[in-house]
């Protein structure tokens, strides 16, 4: 299986170079092109992995799902799909068009920005937790690393440069759908998105996905099954940006990619895959991550279609 | 599993009052609104019933995957989507807006009716058979159903009546999309839109799809294993109109509804279901049809996620 | 001053070679990129011209005034408007975005091509006369030349490729905004869109407006005053395509342009001006014209604002 | 002429039932529905009045004019139209669809919100002056009245509840349209919106733009012909938000509303119009303001077209 891991990496990186590191904020231009790194945690607890597996990246839209478990967890299904839908869209993440003109201004699905800012929103706090400390603990409980945290730079370059999340917020605040303050909401989505994490912190979310919400370390039950199937399905429909039916083809496996290089890959009853490479394609995609996942599904038969 | 399906179609009998017949052309107004039926196929040749199995209703929208495959087909992924997406859209199956702001004007995916009326455009003709005819032949082989055909009266109702489609279509002329004589491609889609069918024909073409390619009850291979998963990711995706992202979150099976109140539903490896509830919801699925999904789904845990 | 015609012609024809002669029928690309002329007929039948003031060309959408100005004489402003809208959008001639999702389908205003399909369809015909001859005899009155005619090639072309025109026919038709056949409404619409005039015929049509409806040249009242002041006022806000807002700030002149080259501007109480050059900038305005015409404004205190 | 006056008031105050009062912010709910009147102020300093032309009432988007005027003469036609359009537009005036969708994200012109806010953030500021003192010392000029200021009650009500405005203006500033600080620009725009004033105040500034940029009464030359005729010329395209088409028809005069029920008109060369009725119709405009435009343009032969 290792053997397969690093052919497969190996001859990927070429893809790369046809890819881009995220420029929007300094922090994120810094990293390394050319990294390319596969994790795979099974739900036997098998573990394979190649490349660039142990390099850091930030989270970025991966966060997404976990927030979405979180705020599920927390209220329930009924409570979060009140305010955001489960449609996927054709625009972009960060489109406003469609919170002024469909479905009655809630935002279309949990994975596009408004929508992930909304459910962000809904993370209760108490007087010794903040949401951002609810979101790392369930984080560290989920990836079974207490060391996961924020990277301070690229939190405070989000903070300082994301004035579109700002449009989008206001917006959402102008229509009720969002209740909160709207810089403190954000404030806790610009962190959730510095998460720092590696391979092996994405790929056993993803097993915990695969396993329907036990965690396959210790078989404690963290997620209701529910929960899990939602979030597979979301990431089928609308996990890789306006990518996401073009990948469901070609690789057929629930999947959230972010910016910082980041795709997590759940197969159901199987396992988790997390793969990193900085070089992003034009959908904000890694272009390296895609052609690992591609011939992955191919070999090991992934696609559940 | 009959008295499961029985009481399934009586108990959720109640929700096809909810909805209303499709009124768009005379010809379906003449549904009786409360009929519901439901037909499963297995790959093991299995078949279970109950209901109005066994009504006769027009395919409709149900037509864009019998096309879809047979363009796949004949003319290879690539060609294919070269003039049509795989991405799904929120927006509703007869809009034109997308085809003029996104996507360099190609439909965004088959499952709306540019992008199958697109895709109906490059099923082949030779002089002894028309495009429809190749669909007839194509639809009475996966289905094992000789006496398939059309319906006249809703074929003249569809094509006199179909000038949303036939703005669509000139649209796609423009942009060279298109490229055949749009009278001609369109009397093609309003036939394959009124082909009618049973319950039991649309699960066996669930059945086929979810036999990878072979149909079950010949072992005869007939559609390459990769388009199979084309179609049924495409369903996932979009095949349930702008309400795809909810149903595969509540149902989790492939599937495609067509306004004339079916439902052909595909359980990967498993079976191929048929339903047939004329009363829609306002996306344009059948409401009864739905139901009864959902609680076949939990029942026989269906869900692919 | 027709010095000052000459001096203005020459001075501006450089401009010219920063556009280009629309293409999109194989006639219209025939014309000489480097035409410029000016025509102007005051109230007072006073005549002017200088440049290529005697060429042919196409009216192209300078006939949607005509088509307007014949439809509210034959069925009065309220009925018109019932169909159509008044009000300038910033989306381009052909756009059909905003036929599917603003105005309750109705087209915005009568200069962009929706708008004026649907005004032409309007006007009447009786046993002897098809809409085409009401208009060619309407517009030969109103230029006083009966030798005004269809360019029967242009006609033919605009035809053949009309499919855009056809996708926003067959949109309005589905929505019981054009009640007549498609594309006999559409013939009309090609007919008088290739009607062939040189800027004297379009400077005397500007004439009649700017006159309050009365013929400078017989006295004889042809128009209410009512509808001219219409006319002219849907000129100033939506008679240069989406460059309207710009011309009317810089030039200050009710006009409407045709991509065959031509402009036709009324100057209230004083003169029409025609002006050709069928150089045309990136919106399909006359480049070389609008050049004229901004100097004309200033040198002879033209704006009405 | 007062008699004219009075008669008009008398008979259109009805018309003040069919339309609604502002709502979305308090204080402006506090308008008596019934409220009608109107100052006219000839460019020969002559007065005259009916109704309620002495009640006060907050600018509103009337100040969209003044604050344009202000950043032309400050800045230049050049710079300021480098970054907002000039172009009408169907859409409303708070829409931020077309700030992502057209134009190359430049707001399509000043007398929408965004415009407006772009334009705003132009006036300059030193020391001693904020440029909401700047825009409270020029529209004291031009009304001849010291005592203009700011309502308060209204300036807070507006910072609280100016959600959508906030996201117009991070929309703005993730584009570079905006470069100044969000928060300090949206300051003065609520504050400019705020401004309370009366029909012969606004009818003063009407009467200014009627003349030429010339204080009727003290012939200080304020204004530059030029920036007058820019802005006669946007507040006939653009100045009764999306029916500015239909007004153009119906009055024919430049104008410009504003929510708190103000309508100021400027008849070119003759006089200004200030007219108040808080009673709106569903796009914004003074239902009543509008019926005595109309009534007064058809007697007093005002319109420019």
């Amino acid at each position: 299986m290792e053997n397969l891991l690093t052919r497969i990496i190996n001859e990927n990186k070429k893809y790369t170079n046809l890819g881009n590191v995220a420029d929007y904020i300094p922090e994120l231009k810094k990293a390394n092109k050319e990294d390319l790194g596969v994790y795979i945690y099974t739900t036997d607890n098998e573990e394979y992995f190649a490349g660039d597996y142990n390099k850091k990246f930030s989270i970025q839209s991966i966060s997404k799902i976990v927030t979405l478990m979180l705020a599920l967890i927390e209220n329930g299904e009924e409570y979060v799909f009140e305010k955001v839908g489960v449609e996927p869209t054709a625009d972009s993440f960060n489109s406003i068009v469609s919170l002024e003109t469909k479905n009655f201004h809630k935002p279309l699905n949990p994975m596009i920005n408004s929508g992930a800012i909304a459910v962000i929103s809904m993370i209760s706090e108490n007087k010794d937790e903040e949401p951002i400390d609810r979101i790392l603990k369930f984080i560290r409980k989920i990836t079974d690393n207490q060391d996961i945290n924020i990277n301070e730079k690229i939190y405070l370059s989000e903070k300082e440069t994301g004035h579109r999340n700002r449009a989008l917020s206001y917006f959402m605040k102008s229509t009720n759908i969002l209740e909160k303050n709207v810089e403190e909401v954000l404030d806790t989505y610009f962190k959730a998105c510095s998460i720092e994490v590696t391979c092996k912190d994405i790929a056993k979310i993803a097993s915990v996905l695969a396993n329907g919400g036990i965690l396959p370390w210790s078989k404690e039950k963290i997620i209701p099954r529910k929960v899990t199937r939602i979030i597979k399905t979301i990431m089928v429909t609308c996990g890789m940006y306006d990518a996401s039916g073009e990948f469901a083809v070609s690789v057929g496996v629930p999947s959230k990619s972010g910016v910082g290089g980041g795709i997590l890959s759940s197969v159901p009853s199987r396992m988790g895959i997390g793969v990193y490479g900085p070089a992003l394609d034009s959908k904000g995609n890694s272009i390296g991550g895609i052609k690992v996942l591609e011939e992955l599904s191919e070999r090991l038969d992934l696609s559940i279609f």
